[in-house]
């Protein structure tokens, strides 16, 4: 009877969290515990990554693993300073490459022809699955994770620090460790202002409207407008955080980096 | 009595698939059954899509559903007539979008600055997570997908069949279904091949050999070979999969409509 009990209760305590609400439930997470990610944590997280679907098979990607004191010192100017990246366990640089692809090619009486901005492109989408499949794979054992788009903006920076050689980039950065936060879930904008069916709709006055409306009555949203010194939330993308000038900067810098690397 | 067998066959037999193990045994599926997915279904798995993590929570993507026999044929030419696109009962085209947030900022007295290449990166990025959470919900709920890689070679093709307008670009498409097909898991080269420590050790010779040894003995690999005629399995790469001249001609393509689209 008492093994009854036991197990009755197993069965009702025993809920695993479900893949679908782990990825509905995601947080980003940007401060971390002290407590160290062990090898065999971080070897699951790799081998999800890596078992993401990537373009022909061929792998167009490779992940620089920070763990070392100095090492992340030395990264975090790349990525603004963001206290993330020294107070990470773990940072993931991940790169389109098609350097090792292209050498295997050589060495196996072949020409490679990855010197584009296809290449580029496919390695690109084929290092964020890898991306991802970590986050989730981290997400499931318990671990948070934080994108630093910064990555884009230093790419050149990235590559001189962790030597990347010619035919490597980097596209994204993962902070990664035990969460020391439990933020809310952010917002999003409801399903049907994000997708289409059958063609794309244009979106008019008062769809915009519907579809910020939400997000514009967010307390914390308006007292960011507040602080800001600004009329709408709009102008705190436009004004402060992604200024035109910023992003066109940025991106003169990424594309002479993209060609340095013999992407175009 | 018959109550505790009852409890002890369901703890035995209950063995959810755990989120590590469904990244662990991705499979892509290309054969569909002709069930139908569901509208709920659907909605699961846009969810999980839109919960991924973004950059600035600007949500700078769009997702366009094609399910209408009529609409998935006129697709797919754009994908070189794969049978994928007609027979999955659902096809996703995933694309960056800097549409809906530019209109936006204009209706909020705010002058968005997003026309340009690193707004198309961080577009691009946040699309591609979007599509591996879609992936990875749909095969926690049995279903299968594929990435169509022809997305970024004929996304000229692909805006006017969806009517995209300036400021977006289709990035990746998926076709999901419930599989008809179980193929066996794909090889993926050792993790030590694709993860560097610190920094990034380029490849010798050695390691070549060593971290391509165990794919170049794949039986199918080898059949390949003697099918297409070649020497070597990275001839099959650079001369029938994805010879250099189509990669340079798909990438003055894709480099036009990034222009045309205002992201250059």
């Amino acid at each position: 009877m008492i093994m009854f009990w036991l197990f009755l209760k197993i069965i009702i305590y025993y809920k695993p969290m479900t893949t679908q609400n782990l990825l509905e439930n995601h947080r980003t997470i940007r401060k971390y515990s002290s407590k160290e990610i062990d090898k065999a944590t971080l070897s699951k997280m790799l081998i999800a990554g890596i078992r993401a679907s990537n373009t022909g098979n061929m792998q167009l990607y490779s992940i620089v693993v920070t763990q070392g004191k100095e090492e992340k010192q030395r990264l975090a100017p790349a990525h603004f300073n963001q206290p993330m990246v020294t107070e990470a366990p773990l940072v993931l640089t991940i790169c389109a490459d098609v350097n090792r692809f292209s050498i295997w090619c050589k060495e196996r009486e072949a020409v490679p022809g990855f010197d584009n901005f296809q290449s580029f492109i496919t390695a690109a989408i084929d290092a964020i699955l890898v991306a991802q499949n970590i986050v989730i794979s981290a997400e499931a054992m318990g671990l948070g994770a934080c994108y630093l788009g910064t990555t884009s903006y230093t790419a050149d920076k990235i590559i001189e620090i962790l030597d990347l050689p010619r035919g490597v980039i980097p596209i994204t950065t993962l902070t990664i460790g035990y969460p020391a936060e439990t933020p809310d879930l952010t917002d999003r904008l409801p399903l049907e202002a994000v997708v289409h069916y059958e063609k794309y709709e244009n979106y008019t006055s008062d769809k915009i409207d519907d579809f910020y409306k939400e997000k514009e009555q967010i307390k914390d949203y308006k007292e960011f407008i507040k602080e800001n010194n600004k009329k709408t939330l709009a102008q705190v993308f436009t004004d402060i955080r992604y200024p035109k000038e910023n992003s066109d900067k940025f991106s003169e810098v990424l594309i002479e980096t993209l060609k340095r690397q013999g992407f175009m």
